[in-house]
C-alpha cells in the first residue's frame, strides 16, 4: 500500500460516493465515467490517476457500499438490546422504512448490479456474490443465537434460513419498486416472522 | 385496428422477438434500437414504421414475453393431470430446469426490466406490474384449488401466497444467477413446499 496524499485520498474517496449514488439510480453500464467526474466536480482525464479501470471503480463501489450496509447491519443485528428475534425483525421493519422514505427507488444497489452484471463481468459477479455471502453469514449468526436461545425451532440450519431471507428480501424489494407499495415487503416479513421463524 | 400487410406483420413480429433475446441479455438501455434492427435484418430506418416509439416497443415486447409466459404457465397449472399441489411443485422444477439449462443466464425479462426500468419510466413500470399481476393471480387460482381439495391449509389467503411465491422466485432466480448455482432456487423451492405449502 502506497501512501497518498490525503486530497488523493479524498477525490478517490468522493467518486466512489459519487459513483454509489449515480450506480444505484442508473446501474453500472448508464453510469458514464464523465458523468462520475462531473457529479463529483473534478477534471476529466484524472479518473485513471485513482482507478485502473470502470471495472475496478465498480468492484471499489461494491466494497464501499458493502461496508457501510455491514456496519447497518451489525449495529441492529449484533446489538445487546432485545433478543435476536426481535433484532431479526427490527432489521426488516427498519430495512422497509427505509425503503418506504426513499419512495421505492433504487433499491438495493447489491442487487441491481447482479440483475444487470452478472452475465457480463465475472470480476463484478464474484464481488456482487461475496457481498451476499457476508450478508448472509450475518443473518445466520443472528438465526443461530435466535436457535440456541430456544426463540425459534432449531430443525432446518440457521444458513438455510438466512439464504431464504436474503433471496426473499432482495426480490420483495423488486416487487416493491415495481409496485410502488409496501405489501410485498410486508406479505414477506409476515410470511417470515409468522410461519418460517418459528 | 388497421389491416396491415404479412410482410409488414411478420417484420414487426421479428422486430419484437428479436427485441426480447436482447433486452433479456442486455437489458432495455443497453440494447439500441439499430442493435435490434441489425439483429433481426431490417433495413436501419424502418423502426418508426412499426412503432411509434423505444417505450411503446417496450410495451409490445413485455406483452408478448407475458403472454409466453402466461401460455406455458396455463398449460403447467392448469393441466387435468396430477392435483393441484403437484403441479404448482411441477411448474417451480420445470422453471428451475429451464434456468439450469439457460447457465443461470439472463433470468426472468420481467424481473431485469423492472429492476432496470421501474424508476424510469412509468408506462413501462405499469406494464411490467400488470405482468405480475397477472402471473399472481395464476398461481394464486391454483394455490386456491389446492385449498379447496384440502391439499394445504386455507388459514392464509392464496393471494397472499402467490404474492409470496412470486417475489421469492424472482428473488431465488437473482441469487441464482450471481452465484451461479441451483441452490437459491433449490432452498426456495424447498422451503415454500416444506414449510408454507402444507
Amino acid at each position: 500500500m502506497k501512501l497518498v496524499s490525503s486530497t488523493k485520498a479524498s477525490t478517490r474517496q468522493a467518486l466512489i460516493e459519487g459513483g454509489v449514488t449515480l450506480m444505484r439510480e442508473h446501474g453500472y453500464s448508464n453510469t458514464g465515467i464523465v458523468e462520475v467526474l462531473n457529479h463529483v466536480g473534478v477534471p476529466k482525464g484524472s479518473f485513471y490517476h485513482h482507478f485502473e479501470s470502470k471495472e475496478q471503480f465498480g468492484c471499489e463501489i461494491i466494497s464501499y457500499f458493502e461496508k457501510q450496509n455491514l456496519d447497518k447491519m451489525s449495529t441492529l443485528l449484533q446489538s445487546k438490546q432485545g433478543n435476536a428475534l426481535t433484532r431479526l425483525h427490527d432489521f426488516f421493519i427498519q430495512s422497509k422504512d427505509d425503503f418506504i422514505a426513499a419512495d421505492y427507488r433504487s433499491g438495493c444497489l447489491i442487487g441491481n448490479l447482479g440483475q444487470e452484471m452478472a452475465d457480463h463481468s465475472e470480476i463484478l459477479r464474484a464481488a456482487l456474490a461475496g457481498v451476499m455471502a457476508n450478508w448472509k453469514e450475518l443473518l445466520a449468526e443472528c438465526i443461530s443465537e435466535a436457535q440456541e436461545n430456544g426463540l425459534i425451532s432449531a430443525s432446518r440450519p440457521s444458513k438455510k434460513i438466512a439464504e431464504l431471507l436474503l433471496l426473499g428480501w432482495e426480490g420483495a424489494l423488486l416487487s416493491a419498486k415495481l409496485t410502488k407499495t409496501s405489501e410485498p415487503l410486508d406479505t414477506f416479513i409476515e410470511a417470515m416472522f409468522q410461519i418460517v421463524l418459528v
